[in-house]
């Protein structure tokens, strides 16, 4: 048995331009770094040694509650002790609470040699997003444990389906503004016009078939969204000005990571989002608020193990 | 210089469950013959050889309208004479109009030398879809010409993408009511909720990721309609059960083709399509509906030239 593991948990795009809560992918950077290990003692320690002092009560810290689920399911009483180096800022937009309730549950069922399959672990991690924002959805866990993107075609039961997708190079930038995933849900529309549900249900099958069928153009031109971007981009400052310039540089498309106020940009290649990136620091320099950019790519692997 | 040219043009099902206008498909039977032949006087003869009593004015009928927008076009003013005898009962949700349309053009086109291309050829026959229905859709035409399973991710510009697909096999029940595409339209509410619309664009995602990963569970799970079929399948007396009955039998699944009155299912076998024909034929002699059934396939050729 062992008694100490060392895992990345990658950052994750949800709602993916028209996917708005079907469609997720993992990121290459940021990730957050979490050890986890075995303690005579049973019951749950919960550790930081990043800035963002969150709760270290297992109820109410995000992988604390994941892994609670994970031991109400477990046979045996055991002893942890998680140390969690958050590098994917809570708030951003780009699933730092859905990283850490991932991560937490991916590296408990490793140490524990893997006594539950997949979608009970999206469950558990579900219960982390829980107290996070109030709301088990899955699609930041889920791109989070399998990488890659990840389409949720319903959640009662949970389908979840692996899409391959070509290579994609992403560039994000995160305003440190913050924008409430409650908030950002209340200023949704409940109804929306028949006529734009079409347009978008035409896009998202434009979007699986593009990246099932490699095409890159297809790919942009159906990286729109017409009934979520343009109410929630309103919280964003900036949003219409990178977008637009973004795509006069070559980029496919993008949009507005989970509920912001990340946004990001997908690329053929490392070039174009390095050109971007540099487009949205502009942008952010000149209105003068603070950002951070990445330029990175889709990753494939998801949670992983560190030597 | 052809002089004559004989084709088939293939029903067609639109409104692919939950891909209500955008996706569509072609089937092998039943089908349409047309005989197009050039004459030595300018302008455009109709004839038909059916018990239909469709219009002869080609500006009133289907597939005349669809070949003076083609003649229009054409630099040389040219005579020609077409004959057509129906298989698809018009009014039967099966894409009857559309055949006519999409027939006539690639006729006109391959006995012309083949100068337009195939979206040149959509919009032309999107005109008689505007004589028969008074809008300009494509979601028939489009399967009609080119076969298999085509989305249509957008209609402004014109945006047409052919989807690769496992076999399918197809029974259809066309009971002999009449249902008006204008009413089935207006009973549609013009607005949806949001949570409606998003459970949709999860199935049609996972519908489009079954056709291309050829899964045919993805694509039983994903053949679901929460916002057309609820509000339409009360005008086709016995849907409910007709449903119920062949999803039991192991249809994958299946809907109101177009607008109906029609009803098909898909099957990973023949076998299966049999067994739900069948159902059907129970269903309406009971009800004491005259009908119609069909066991068929998906067609991959589209409208196509005889001998």
């Amino acid at each position: 048995m062992r008694n100490y593991i060392r895992i990345a948990a990658p950052a994750t795009i949800a709602n993916l331009v028209c996917g708005f809560d079907i469609l997720g992918l993992a990121l290459e950077e940021p990730m957050d770094i979490m050890e986890l290990e075995r303690t005579d003692d049973p019951g749950l320690v919960i550790r930081h040694t990043d800035e963002y002092a969150l709760p270290l009560s297992p109820e109410e810290n995000v992988a604390g509650a994941a892994l609670l689920a994970l031991l109400q399911e477990l046979q045996e009483p055991i002893g942890l002790q998680l140390t969690t180096t958050k590098h994917i800022k809570p708030g951003s937009g780009l699933g730092s609470s859905a990283a850490s309730a991932a991560g937490a549950v991916v590296a408990a069922n490793r140490l524990l040699g893997n006594p539950f399959p997949t979608p009970d672990l999206i469950r558990f991690a579900m219960n982390g997003e829980k107290v996070a924002c109030g709301v088990k959805h899955a699609d930041n866990i889920t791109p989070c444990i399998l990488g890659g993107i990840t389409l949720i075609r319903a959640i009662h039961p949970l389908d979840i389906v692996p899409l391959e997708a070509p290579p994609l190079h992403v560039s994000v930038v995160h305003p440190q503004i913050e924008v409430r995933t409650s908030d950002a849900r209340q200023i949704l529309r409940k109804e929306v016009s028949l006529k734009q549900a079409i347009r978008q249900w035409g896009n998202i099958a434009g979007l699986i078939a593009g990246f099932l069928q490699k095409d890159y153009r297809l790919i942009s031109r159906s990286l729109e969204d017409v009934i979520i971007e343009p109410v929630r981009s309103i919280l964003i400052p900036g949003f219409a000005e990178v977008k637009s310039r973004c795509l006069e540089a070559g980029a496919l498309g993008g949009g507005i990571s989970g509920s912001g106020p990340s946004v990001f940009m997908l690329h053929e290649t490392q070039t174009q989002a390095e050109s971007t990136a540099a487009i949205m620091r502009d942008v952010y320099n000149r209105i003068g608020i603070d950002h951070k950019t990445y330029v990175t790519r889709v990753n494939t692997d998801g949670v992983k193990e560190l030597p």
